[in-house]
Protein backbone atom coordinates (compact mmCIF):
# COMPACT_ATOMS: atom_id res chain seq x y z
CA UNK A 1 0.00 0.00 0.00
CA UNK A 2 1.14 3.67 -0.83
CA UNK A 3 0.72 5.62 1.97
CA UNK A 4 1.29 9.62 1.73
CA UNK A 5 0.24 11.18 5.29
CA UNK A 6 1.90 10.55 8.40
CA UNK A 7 -1.47 9.94 10.43
CA UNK A 8 -2.61 7.13 8.36
CA UNK A 9 0.55 5.57 8.34
CA UNK A 10 0.43 5.78 12.41
CA UNK A 11 -3.17 4.46 12.37
CA UNK A 12 -1.85 1.07 10.20
CA UNK A 13 0.76 0.78 12.46
CA UNK A 14 -1.08 0.96 15.83
CA UNK A 15 -3.64 -1.58 14.29
CA UNK A 16 -0.69 -4.35 13.29
CA UNK A 17 0.49 -3.40 17.14
CA UNK A 18 -2.40 -3.87 18.58
CA UNK A 19 -2.27 -7.61 16.65
CA UNK A 20 0.86 -8.17 18.47
CA UNK A 21 3.36 -7.93 14.88
CA UNK A 22 6.76 -6.91 14.71
CA UNK A 23 7.10 -3.72 12.34
CA UNK A 24 10.93 -3.71 10.46
CA UNK A 25 11.14 -0.15 8.75
CA UNK A 26 13.55 0.23 5.73
CA UNK A 27 14.19 4.28 5.03
CA UNK A 28 15.06 4.93 1.68
CA UNK A 29 15.89 7.84 -0.76
CA UNK A 30 13.89 5.77 -3.52
CA UNK A 31 15.99 4.91 -7.15
CA UNK A 32 15.86 1.56 -5.61
CA UNK A 33 18.42 -0.89 -6.62
CA UNK A 34 19.30 -4.47 -5.42
CA UNK A 35 21.01 -2.52 -2.44
CA UNK A 36 17.72 -1.50 -1.31
CA UNK A 37 16.19 -5.02 -2.18
CA UNK A 38 18.41 -6.55 0.21
CA UNK A 39 17.51 -4.39 2.68
CA UNK A 40 13.94 -5.23 2.27
CA UNK A 41 13.79 -9.01 1.83
CA UNK A 42 15.61 -9.02 4.54
CA UNK A 43 13.41 -6.89 6.48
CA UNK A 44 10.37 -9.59 5.19
CA UNK A 45 12.47 -11.89 6.90
CA UNK A 46 12.46 -10.99 10.09
CA UNK A 47 9.63 -9.15 10.98
CA UNK A 48 5.83 -9.36 10.44
CA UNK A 49 5.08 -6.54 8.60
CA UNK A 50 7.17 -3.88 6.78
CA UNK A 51 7.55 0.20 5.78
CA UNK A 52 9.79 1.18 3.28
CA UNK A 53 9.89 5.27 3.18
CA UNK A 54 10.97 6.95 -0.47
CA UNK A 55 11.60 10.28 0.55
CA UNK A 56 14.27 12.43 -1.17
CA UNK A 57 14.77 14.41 2.15
CA UNK A 58 16.11 17.76 1.68
CA UNK A 59 17.83 18.37 4.70
CA UNK A 60 20.58 15.99 4.07
CA UNK A 61 21.54 17.61 0.42
CA UNK A 62 24.14 21.04 0.81
CA UNK A 63 23.07 23.65 -1.23
CA UNK A 64 25.59 22.56 -4.14
CA UNK A 65 24.56 19.23 -4.18
CA UNK A 66 22.36 16.79 -6.60
CA UNK A 67 19.07 17.28 -4.70
CA UNK A 68 17.23 18.26 -8.12
CA UNK A 69 18.74 16.15 -10.04
CA UNK A 70 18.71 12.89 -7.69
CA UNK A 71 16.54 10.03 -9.53
CA UNK A 72 12.65 9.79 -9.00
CA UNK A 73 10.33 7.00 -9.82
CA UNK A 74 7.66 6.18 -7.67
CA UNK A 75 6.09 4.19 -9.70
CA UNK A 76 9.08 1.64 -10.50
CA UNK A 77 9.87 2.02 -6.77
CA UNK A 78 6.55 0.99 -5.33
CA UNK A 79 6.92 -1.88 -7.70
CA UNK A 80 9.98 -2.78 -6.51
CA UNK A 81 8.70 -3.21 -2.92
CA UNK A 82 5.80 -4.69 -3.70
CA UNK A 83 7.50 -7.52 -5.36
CA UNK A 84 9.72 -8.24 -2.38
CA UNK A 85 6.52 -8.34 -0.34
CA UNK A 86 6.77 -4.83 1.64
CA UNK A 87 3.27 -4.14 3.12
CA UNK A 88 3.68 0.16 3.49
CA UNK A 89 5.50 2.43 1.32
CA UNK A 90 5.73 5.44 3.25
CA UNK A 91 6.15 8.38 0.55
CA UNK A 92 5.80 11.59 2.81
CA UNK A 93 5.22 15.37 1.37
CA UNK A 94 8.22 17.44 2.61
CA UNK A 95 5.61 20.19 3.60
CA UNK A 96 3.69 17.62 6.11
CA UNK A 97 7.19 16.19 7.45
CA UNK A 98 8.86 20.31 8.03
CA UNK A 99 7.28 23.57 9.17
CA UNK A 100 8.28 26.79 7.79
CA UNK A 101 9.60 27.34 11.10
CA UNK A 102 11.42 24.22 12.32
CA UNK A 103 13.70 24.66 14.65
CA UNK A 104 15.41 21.45 16.37
CA UNK A 105 18.58 19.98 15.45
CA UNK A 106 20.08 16.82 16.28
CA UNK A 107 23.68 16.75 16.41
CA UNK A 108 25.79 13.67 16.51
CA UNK A 109 29.36 15.29 17.75
CA UNK A 110 32.78 13.60 16.96
CA UNK A 111 31.44 11.07 14.05
CA UNK A 112 30.43 13.29 12.01
CA UNK A 113 33.32 15.55 11.26
CA UNK A 114 34.92 13.41 9.48
CA UNK A 115 35.28 11.67 5.97
CA UNK A 116 31.86 12.42 4.20
CA UNK A 117 30.64 14.61 7.20
CA UNK A 118 33.66 16.98 6.50
CA UNK A 119 33.11 17.05 3.19
CA UNK A 120 29.20 17.49 3.50
CA UNK A 121 28.58 19.93 5.91
CA UNK A 122 24.63 19.23 8.02
CA UNK A 123 24.19 16.15 5.83
CA UNK A 124 24.66 13.94 9.22
CA UNK A 125 22.66 16.57 11.18
CA UNK A 126 19.94 16.25 8.16
CA UNK A 127 20.27 12.08 8.37
CA UNK A 128 19.44 12.36 11.63
CA UNK A 129 16.53 14.83 11.77
CA UNK A 130 14.80 13.03 8.97
CA UNK A 131 15.46 9.00 10.76
CA UNK A 132 14.65 10.56 14.55
CA UNK A 133 11.27 11.69 12.40
CA UNK A 134 10.96 8.24 11.04
CA UNK A 135 11.85 6.68 14.37
CA UNK A 136 9.05 7.97 15.81
CA UNK A 137 6.17 8.12 13.08
CA UNK A 138 6.94 4.42 12.46
CA UNK A 139 8.29 3.27 16.08
CA UNK A 140 9.56 -0.23 13.97
CA UNK A 141 11.50 -3.37 16.24
CA UNK A 142 14.30 -3.34 13.98
CA UNK A 143 15.79 -0.62 10.83
CA UNK A 144 17.67 -2.10 8.47
CA UNK A 145 20.71 0.41 6.97
CA UNK A 146 23.11 -0.41 3.64
CA UNK A 147 26.81 -1.16 4.76
CA UNK A 148 28.07 1.16 1.76
CA UNK A 149 26.91 4.13 3.72
CA UNK A 150 29.03 3.33 6.40
CA UNK A 151 29.53 6.71 8.16
CA UNK A 152 25.94 6.83 8.46
CA UNK A 153 25.50 3.52 10.10
CA UNK A 154 27.90 4.25 12.61
CA UNK A 155 26.08 7.75 13.31
CA UNK A 156 22.54 6.29 13.34
CA UNK A 157 23.90 3.50 15.70
CA UNK A 158 25.42 6.32 18.42
CA UNK A 159 22.54 8.58 17.88
CA UNK A 160 20.31 5.21 19.09
CA UNK A 161 22.58 4.43 22.22
CA UNK A 162 23.06 8.11 22.69
CA UNK A 163 19.06 8.42 23.08
CA UNK A 164 18.26 5.59 24.22
CA UNK A 165 15.89 4.64 21.00
CA UNK A 166 13.83 1.39 21.77
CA UNK A 167 15.02 0.16 18.08
CA UNK A 168 17.85 -2.30 16.96
CA UNK A 169 19.75 -1.12 14.29
CA UNK A 170 20.86 -3.54 11.30
CA UNK A 171 23.70 -2.81 9.10
CA UNK A 172 23.14 -4.96 5.67
CA UNK A 173 26.12 -5.98 3.24
CA UNK A 174 27.01 -4.11 0.31
CA UNK A 175 25.75 -5.36 -3.05
CA UNK A 176 27.75 -4.92 -5.95
CA UNK A 177 27.36 -5.76 -9.90
CA UNK A 178 29.00 -8.46 -11.39
CA UNK A 179 31.83 -6.88 -12.12
CA UNK A 180 32.49 -5.38 -8.28
CA UNK A 181 31.24 -1.82 -8.41
CA UNK A 182 29.07 -1.00 -5.04
CA UNK A 183 25.27 -0.42 -6.16
CA UNK A 184 24.03 3.32 -5.97
CA UNK A 185 21.77 5.24 -7.27
CA UNK A 186 24.06 7.40 -8.50
CA UNK A 187 25.98 5.41 -10.47
CA UNK A 188 22.95 6.42 -13.37
CA UNK A 189 25.04 9.64 -13.36
CA UNK A 190 28.19 8.02 -15.00
CA UNK A 191 29.18 7.91 -18.83
CA UNK A 192 29.96 4.50 -20.49
CA UNK A 193 33.25 5.49 -20.14
CA UNK A 194 33.21 6.85 -16.47
CA UNK A 195 31.42 3.53 -15.35
CA UNK A 196 34.53 1.54 -16.54
CA UNK A 197 36.64 3.99 -14.67
CA UNK A 198 34.30 3.68 -11.54
CA UNK A 199 35.82 0.22 -11.16
CA UNK A 200 38.87 1.72 -9.73
CA UNK A 201 37.33 2.11 -6.04
CA UNK A 202 36.33 -1.60 -5.29
CA UNK A 203 39.74 -2.36 -6.95
CA UNK A 204 41.57 -0.34 -4.46
CA UNK A 205 39.55 -1.80 -1.88
CA UNK A 206 40.32 -5.74 -2.80
CA UNK A 207 43.66 -4.71 -3.37
CA UNK A 208 43.70 -3.65 0.71
CA UNK A 209 41.90 -6.81 1.98
CA UNK A 210 44.55 -8.95 -0.01
CA UNK A 211 47.19 -6.73 1.60
CA UNK A 212 45.77 -7.90 4.97
CA UNK A 213 45.42 -11.42 4.19
CA UNK A 214 48.90 -11.54 3.77
CA UNK A 215 49.19 -10.06 7.26
CA UNK A 216 50.30 -6.71 6.91
CA UNK A 217 49.32 -4.30 9.57
CA UNK A 218 50.44 -1.17 9.09
CA UNK A 219 47.69 1.23 8.47
CA UNK A 220 49.77 3.83 6.40
CA UNK A 221 51.04 1.11 4.11
CA UNK A 222 47.52 -0.22 3.11
CA UNK A 223 46.66 3.93 2.36
CA UNK A 224 49.33 4.49 0.37
CA UNK A 225 48.93 1.38 -1.49
CA UNK A 226 45.17 2.09 -2.44
CA UNK A 227 46.13 5.41 -3.11
CA UNK A 228 48.35 4.38 -5.68
CA UNK A 229 46.10 2.28 -7.41
CA UNK A 230 43.75 5.22 -7.81
CA UNK A 231 45.70 7.94 -8.95
CA UNK A 232 46.33 5.52 -11.78
CA UNK A 233 42.52 5.90 -13.08
CA UNK A 234 43.23 9.52 -15.08
CA UNK A 235 39.13 10.08 -14.44
CA UNK A 236 39.09 9.40 -10.50
CA UNK A 237 39.73 12.36 -8.00
CA UNK A 238 40.29 10.95 -4.79
CA UNK A 239 38.15 12.50 -1.81
CA UNK A 240 39.26 10.39 0.95
CA UNK A 241 41.06 7.35 1.61
CA UNK A 242 41.23 6.08 5.18
CA UNK A 243 41.35 3.34 7.80
CA UNK A 244 39.25 3.94 10.63
CA UNK A 245 38.00 2.58 14.03
CA UNK A 246 34.34 0.58 12.77
CA UNK A 247 32.50 2.44 15.61
CA UNK A 248 34.20 5.89 16.62
CA UNK A 249 35.46 6.36 12.90
CA UNK A 250 38.85 7.75 13.99
CA UNK A 251 42.00 7.65 11.64
CA UNK A 252 44.17 5.03 12.77
CA UNK A 253 47.87 5.61 11.00
CA UNK A 254 49.69 2.62 12.77
CA UNK A 255 49.13 -0.69 13.76
CA UNK A 256 45.68 -2.13 13.16
CA UNK A 257 44.93 -4.06 16.28
CA UNK A 258 41.37 -4.72 15.55
CA UNK A 259 38.07 -4.24 13.50
CA UNK A 260 38.78 -1.40 11.29
CA UNK A 261 36.24 0.00 8.62
CA UNK A 262 38.03 1.48 5.04
CA UNK A 263 36.08 4.11 3.37
CA UNK A 264 36.58 5.85 0.30
CA UNK A 265 35.16 8.78 -1.64
CA UNK A 266 36.06 8.80 -5.40
CA UNK A 267 34.92 11.71 -8.04
CA UNK A 268 34.58 10.07 -11.29
CA UNK A 269 33.84 13.18 -13.86
CA UNK A 270 31.45 15.12 -11.52
CA UNK A 271 29.74 12.15 -9.60
CA UNK A 272 30.97 11.08 -6.12
CA UNK A 273 30.63 7.84 -5.45
CA UNK A 274 31.69 5.97 -2.10
CA UNK A 275 32.47 2.21 -1.23
CA UNK A 276 34.40 0.86 1.90
CA UNK A 277 34.96 -2.73 3.67
CA UNK A 278 35.28 -3.75 7.05
CA UNK A 279 38.19 -5.95 8.03
CA UNK A 280 37.73 -8.11 10.94
CA UNK A 281 41.21 -8.71 13.49
CA UNK A 282 40.62 -11.90 15.10
CA UNK B 1 7.22 0.80 42.65
CA UNK B 2 10.77 2.04 43.15
CA UNK B 3 12.81 1.14 39.77
CA UNK B 4 16.63 2.29 38.93
CA UNK B 5 17.27 0.15 35.76
CA UNK B 6 16.52 0.98 32.32
CA UNK B 7 15.99 -2.59 31.13
CA UNK B 8 13.44 -3.34 34.00
CA UNK B 9 11.60 0.01 33.74
CA UNK B 10 11.22 -1.00 29.87
CA UNK B 11 10.11 -4.57 30.57
CA UNK B 12 7.48 -3.48 33.43
CA UNK B 13 5.77 -0.68 30.32
CA UNK B 14 6.37 -3.52 28.02
CA UNK B 15 4.01 -5.62 29.94
CA UNK B 16 1.30 -2.68 29.73
CA UNK B 17 1.52 -2.14 26.65
CA UNK B 18 0.75 -5.66 25.96
CA UNK B 19 -2.37 -5.34 28.70
CA UNK B 20 -3.27 -2.72 25.66
CA UNK B 21 -2.79 -0.15 29.01
CA UNK B 22 -2.07 3.49 28.59
CA UNK B 23 0.73 5.13 30.15
CA UNK B 24 1.09 8.22 31.61
CA UNK B 25 4.89 10.16 32.61
CA UNK B 26 5.56 12.88 34.61
CA UNK B 27 9.71 13.66 34.91
CA UNK B 28 10.72 15.84 37.47
CA UNK B 29 14.16 15.98 39.41
CA UNK B 30 12.94 15.21 43.03
CA UNK B 31 12.15 17.00 45.75
CA UNK B 32 8.28 17.33 45.21
CA UNK B 33 6.47 19.53 46.32
CA UNK B 34 2.36 20.20 45.54
CA UNK B 35 3.22 21.90 42.22
CA UNK B 36 4.57 17.97 41.18
CA UNK B 37 1.63 16.44 43.27
CA UNK B 38 -1.01 18.35 41.21
CA UNK B 39 0.78 16.32 37.95
CA UNK B 40 1.00 13.60 39.16
CA UNK B 41 -2.30 13.53 40.21
CA UNK B 42 -3.89 14.82 37.04
CA UNK B 43 -1.69 11.51 35.63
CA UNK B 44 -3.57 9.19 37.92
CA UNK B 45 -6.73 10.48 36.83
CA UNK B 46 -5.88 10.12 32.87
CA UNK B 47 -4.04 7.15 32.18
CA UNK B 48 -3.95 3.35 33.67
CA UNK B 49 -0.07 3.34 34.72
CA UNK B 50 1.97 6.09 35.85
CA UNK B 51 5.31 6.87 35.62
CA UNK B 52 7.18 9.42 37.39
CA UNK B 53 10.97 9.99 37.16
CA UNK B 54 13.33 11.29 39.83
CA UNK B 55 16.56 12.20 38.34
CA UNK B 56 18.76 15.43 38.83
CA UNK B 57 19.71 15.14 35.45
CA UNK B 58 23.48 17.12 35.27
CA UNK B 59 23.74 18.38 31.73
CA UNK B 60 21.21 21.05 32.56
CA UNK B 61 23.03 22.52 34.83
CA UNK B 62 25.65 24.81 34.23
CA UNK B 63 29.24 24.86 35.81
CA UNK B 64 27.95 27.78 38.34
CA UNK B 65 24.75 26.37 39.16
CA UNK B 66 23.58 24.22 42.41
CA UNK B 67 23.28 21.08 40.68
CA UNK B 68 25.57 19.38 44.05
CA UNK B 69 23.32 21.58 46.25
CA UNK B 70 19.76 20.61 44.20
CA UNK B 71 17.79 19.36 47.31
CA UNK B 72 17.35 15.50 47.11
CA UNK B 73 15.40 13.05 49.37
CA UNK B 74 14.36 10.33 47.43
CA UNK B 75 12.95 8.18 50.65
CA UNK B 76 10.04 11.37 50.82
CA UNK B 77 9.67 11.04 47.28
CA UNK B 78 9.13 8.30 46.95
CA UNK B 79 6.24 8.20 49.91
CA UNK B 80 4.68 11.18 48.24
CA UNK B 81 4.59 9.36 44.60
CA UNK B 82 3.27 6.03 46.53
CA UNK B 83 0.51 8.32 48.26
CA UNK B 84 -0.99 10.21 44.79
CA UNK B 85 -1.00 6.76 43.12
CA UNK B 86 2.58 6.55 41.00
CA UNK B 87 2.65 3.02 39.80
CA UNK B 88 5.99 3.34 38.88
CA UNK B 89 9.26 5.44 40.04
CA UNK B 90 12.05 5.86 37.65
CA UNK B 91 15.21 6.66 39.57
CA UNK B 92 18.10 5.91 36.69
CA UNK B 93 21.67 6.36 37.77
CA UNK B 94 23.60 9.32 35.98
CA UNK B 95 26.24 6.83 34.74
CA UNK B 96 23.27 4.18 33.23
CA UNK B 97 21.76 6.94 31.50
CA UNK B 98 25.07 8.77 29.60
CA UNK B 99 27.92 7.46 28.23
CA UNK B 100 31.44 9.07 28.79
CA UNK B 101 31.75 9.61 24.93
CA UNK B 102 28.15 10.95 24.65
CA UNK B 103 28.01 12.54 20.93
CA UNK B 104 24.52 13.85 21.02
CA UNK B 105 22.93 17.09 21.30
CA UNK B 106 19.08 18.01 20.85
CA UNK B 107 18.80 21.66 20.27
CA UNK B 108 16.01 23.69 19.47
CA UNK B 109 17.17 26.81 18.00
CA UNK B 110 15.24 30.63 19.01
CA UNK B 111 13.10 29.84 21.12
CA UNK B 112 16.21 28.82 24.00
CA UNK B 113 18.17 31.87 23.44
CA UNK B 114 15.77 33.65 25.45
CA UNK B 115 14.54 34.48 28.71
CA UNK B 116 15.87 31.49 30.62
CA UNK B 117 17.95 29.88 27.85
CA UNK B 118 20.14 33.36 27.74
CA UNK B 119 20.93 33.34 30.94
CA UNK B 120 21.67 29.44 31.30
CA UNK B 121 23.48 28.76 28.42
CA UNK B 122 22.88 24.80 27.64
CA UNK B 123 20.40 24.34 29.74
CA UNK B 124 17.37 24.16 27.31
CA UNK B 125 19.75 21.13 25.52
CA UNK B 126 20.45 19.51 28.57
CA UNK B 127 16.54 19.42 29.01
CA UNK B 128 15.59 18.41 25.58
CA UNK B 129 18.61 15.09 25.55
CA UNK B 130 17.13 13.79 28.82
CA UNK B 131 13.58 14.55 27.88
CA UNK B 132 14.12 12.50 24.63
CA UNK B 133 15.85 9.54 25.99
CA UNK B 134 12.79 9.06 28.63
CA UNK B 135 10.34 9.83 25.97
CA UNK B 136 11.85 7.04 24.65
CA UNK B 137 12.07 4.77 27.77
CA UNK B 138 9.20 5.16 29.03
CA UNK B 139 7.11 6.14 25.59
CA UNK B 140 4.17 7.49 27.18
CA UNK B 141 0.60 8.68 25.95
CA UNK B 142 0.78 11.68 27.57
CA UNK B 143 3.48 13.63 29.87
CA UNK B 144 2.50 16.39 32.29
CA UNK B 145 4.60 19.61 32.90
CA UNK B 146 4.59 21.83 35.22
CA UNK B 147 3.58 25.37 33.10
CA UNK B 148 5.65 27.25 35.64
CA UNK B 149 8.50 26.32 33.70
CA UNK B 150 6.82 27.89 30.76
CA UNK B 151 9.63 28.30 28.89
CA UNK B 152 10.31 24.57 29.22
CA UNK B 153 6.71 23.93 28.48
CA UNK B 154 7.34 25.81 24.81
CA UNK B 155 10.40 24.23 24.10
CA UNK B 156 9.40 20.65 24.59
CA UNK B 157 6.13 21.03 22.59
CA UNK B 158 8.35 22.42 19.63
CA UNK B 159 10.80 19.33 20.09
CA UNK B 160 7.78 16.93 20.37
CA UNK B 161 6.42 18.82 16.93
CA UNK B 162 9.33 19.22 14.77
CA UNK B 163 10.68 15.01 15.54
CA UNK B 164 7.30 13.42 15.32
CA UNK B 165 7.22 12.71 19.11
CA UNK B 166 4.14 10.77 19.33
CA UNK B 167 2.83 12.12 22.79
CA UNK B 168 1.06 14.60 23.61
CA UNK B 169 2.17 17.00 26.07
CA UNK B 170 0.05 18.32 29.10
CA UNK B 171 0.84 21.75 30.60
CA UNK B 172 -0.33 21.95 34.01
CA UNK B 173 -0.82 25.26 36.28
CA UNK B 174 1.09 26.58 38.27
CA UNK B 175 0.50 25.83 42.44
CA UNK B 176 0.73 28.26 44.68
CA UNK B 177 1.26 28.83 48.50
CA UNK B 178 -1.76 30.77 50.40
CA UNK B 179 0.70 33.81 50.16
CA UNK B 180 0.67 33.41 46.09
CA UNK B 181 4.27 32.40 46.27
CA UNK B 182 4.67 30.05 43.24
CA UNK B 183 6.16 26.24 44.85
CA UNK B 184 9.38 25.47 43.29
CA UNK B 185 11.99 23.36 45.25
CA UNK B 186 14.35 26.27 45.21
CA UNK B 187 12.32 27.85 47.69
CA UNK B 188 13.68 25.96 50.69
CA UNK B 189 16.82 28.18 49.46
CA UNK B 190 15.09 31.54 50.90
CA UNK B 191 15.68 32.66 54.46
CA UNK B 192 13.19 33.78 56.34
CA UNK B 193 13.31 37.56 55.10
CA UNK B 194 14.07 36.31 51.53
CA UNK B 195 10.71 34.04 51.79
CA UNK B 196 8.54 37.01 52.52
CA UNK B 197 10.77 39.29 49.34
CA UNK B 198 9.97 36.89 47.38
CA UNK B 199 6.20 37.60 47.42
CA UNK B 200 7.25 40.56 44.55
CA UNK B 201 7.14 38.34 41.76
CA UNK B 202 3.44 37.25 42.21
CA UNK B 203 2.56 40.62 43.10
CA UNK B 204 4.02 42.21 39.95
CA UNK B 205 2.03 39.29 38.25
CA UNK B 206 -1.40 39.87 39.68
CA UNK B 207 -0.33 43.90 38.66
CA UNK B 208 -0.01 43.20 35.23
CA UNK B 209 -3.38 40.98 35.10
CA UNK B 210 -5.14 43.55 36.86
CA UNK B 211 -3.69 46.18 34.05
CA UNK B 212 -4.83 43.42 31.30
CA UNK B 213 -8.20 43.02 32.79
CA UNK B 214 -8.93 46.95 32.94
CA UNK B 215 -7.88 46.57 28.91
CA UNK B 216 -4.82 48.24 28.80
CA UNK B 217 -2.80 46.25 25.69
CA UNK B 218 0.47 48.19 25.23
CA UNK B 219 3.33 45.37 26.47
CA UNK B 220 5.68 48.22 27.31
CA UNK B 221 3.19 49.58 29.66
CA UNK B 222 2.96 46.25 31.51
CA UNK B 223 6.58 45.47 31.67
CA UNK B 224 6.87 49.02 33.37
CA UNK B 225 4.66 48.24 35.66
CA UNK B 226 6.25 45.17 36.56
CA UNK B 227 9.45 46.48 36.68
CA UNK B 228 8.69 49.08 39.25
CA UNK B 229 6.56 46.78 41.55
CA UNK B 230 10.08 44.50 41.50
CA UNK B 231 12.40 47.60 42.39
CA UNK B 232 10.35 48.52 45.41
CA UNK B 233 11.63 45.30 46.87
CA UNK B 234 15.49 45.78 48.90
CA UNK B 235 16.13 42.02 48.25
CA UNK B 236 15.28 41.59 44.82
CA UNK B 237 17.30 41.66 41.64
CA UNK B 238 15.62 41.01 38.03
CA UNK B 239 17.24 38.91 35.85
CA UNK B 240 14.05 39.40 33.33
CA UNK B 241 11.02 40.80 33.29
CA UNK B 242 9.46 39.51 29.36
CA UNK B 243 5.74 39.89 27.67
CA UNK B 244 6.20 37.50 25.08
CA UNK B 245 4.14 35.35 22.32
CA UNK B 246 3.37 31.99 24.31
CA UNK B 247 4.47 29.71 21.66
CA UNK B 248 7.58 31.08 19.96
CA UNK B 249 8.29 32.97 22.75
CA UNK B 250 8.98 36.43 20.84
CA UNK B 251 9.40 39.63 22.92
CA UNK B 252 6.02 42.00 22.16
CA UNK B 253 6.58 45.32 22.44
CA UNK B 254 3.46 47.12 21.15
CA UNK B 255 0.05 46.61 21.50
CA UNK B 256 -1.04 42.64 22.62
CA UNK B 257 -3.34 40.71 20.10
CA UNK B 258 -2.99 37.75 20.84
CA UNK B 259 -2.86 35.32 23.92
CA UNK B 260 0.40 35.89 25.63
CA UNK B 261 3.13 34.67 28.25
CA UNK B 262 4.42 36.98 30.65
CA UNK B 263 7.07 35.26 32.45
CA UNK B 264 9.61 37.23 35.32
CA UNK B 265 12.54 35.88 36.93
CA UNK B 266 14.23 37.75 40.13
CA UNK B 267 17.28 36.70 42.13
CA UNK B 268 15.81 36.99 45.62
CA UNK B 269 19.49 37.26 47.54
CA UNK B 270 21.33 34.04 45.66
CA UNK B 271 18.15 32.12 45.07
CA UNK B 272 16.90 32.55 41.28
CA UNK B 273 12.81 32.10 41.53
CA UNK B 274 10.82 32.20 38.15
CA UNK B 275 7.03 33.01 37.62
CA UNK B 276 4.69 33.59 35.07
CA UNK B 277 1.38 33.70 33.98
CA UNK B 278 -0.63 32.93 30.89
CA UNK B 279 -2.96 36.03 29.31
CA UNK B 280 -5.63 34.94 27.07
CA UNK B 281 -7.00 37.45 24.49
CA UNK B 282 -10.24 36.39 23.31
Amino acid sequence: MLVESIKEVRNIIKQWRSEGLSVGFVPTMGALHDGHQSLMERAVLENDRVVTSVFVNPTQFGPNEDFEAYPRDIKRDYEVCKKVGVHVVFTPQAESLYFPDKSTTVHISGLTDVLCGSKRPGHFDGVCLVVSKFFHIIQPDKTYFGQKDAQQVAVIKRMVRDLNFDIEIVPCPIVREADGLAKSSRNVYLSHEERKAALVLSRSLESAKSILDKGERNASILKAAMLSCIIQEPLAKIDYVEVVDSEDLHSIYGEITHTVLIPIAVYIGKTRLIDNIIYEIS
